[in-house]
């Protein structure tokens, strides 16, 4: 509204060309989407954020990391500090996506029995057929 | 509660070898995401699906369906007509899901200006250095 840029501007991740959709790659991607789940914590620094995001290598980690700080969804604070430290904190708007991915994550964890069972379900269909 | 597998199991997708977090790629996945969420607004035939998600190839979209299907979040019904019309719709588990994605989707789309601000700084902070 205070804004003169993309006034009336509609954005749909449908779109194959509008720009929502490489930031909802950021968000939901397989290592952004655990990177800015684990800062729902608070913050953390590079190596902790790592041994959080389980299998994550240190370069994908990074690259997700950048993307979402371009995105303006995380912070990176270097702290002057010997050695230095380098932080990342989830910005307001971080916050309110990553509040919504625990809540998908949450809902999802909890129906594992009923997806595992169905999963098996179609596993022997189509072993069989 | 009324299923004697998985009793007390975490399920935890920090974990990289919990099968929870294959089910969330499903879920949060490039071309996923997109056909969980374009089927909210309720069954769609697989051209139909093709059109609504801008750039999926045939395969990818096929893929994606077929390990939703697996997780029990989307079904796939043949109709029995001339032609055969295969028809895609979510299930209970998968319309929630859906319903969470799509409130992330609607917060995402509606922080766009801010996010292309953040992008724009960051471009330009990077480009000077």
């Amino acid at each position: 509204m205070d804004s003169d840029l993309g006034e009336g501007v509609e954005y749909d991740v449908f779109g194959a060309a509008c720009p929502s959709r490489p930031v909802l790659e950021d968000v939901t991607g397989r290592w952004g989407s655990l990177a800015l789940s684990a800062l729902a914590n608070g913050p953390l620094r590079f190596n902790e954020l790592r041994r959080r995001v389980e299998g994550v290598s240190q370069k994908m980690l990074a690259q997700s990391l950048q993307a979402l700080e371009r995105d303006g969804l995380v912070n990176r604070e270097v702290q002057s500090t010997f050695p230095l430290k380098v932080e990342y904190s989830l910005t307001p708007t971080g916050e309110v996506l990553a509040a919504k991915l625990l809540d998908l994550i949450g809902y999802l964890t909890g129906s594992m029995p009923g997806i595992l069972d169905a999963q098996q379900t179609y596993d022997q269909a189509h072993a069989e057929a």
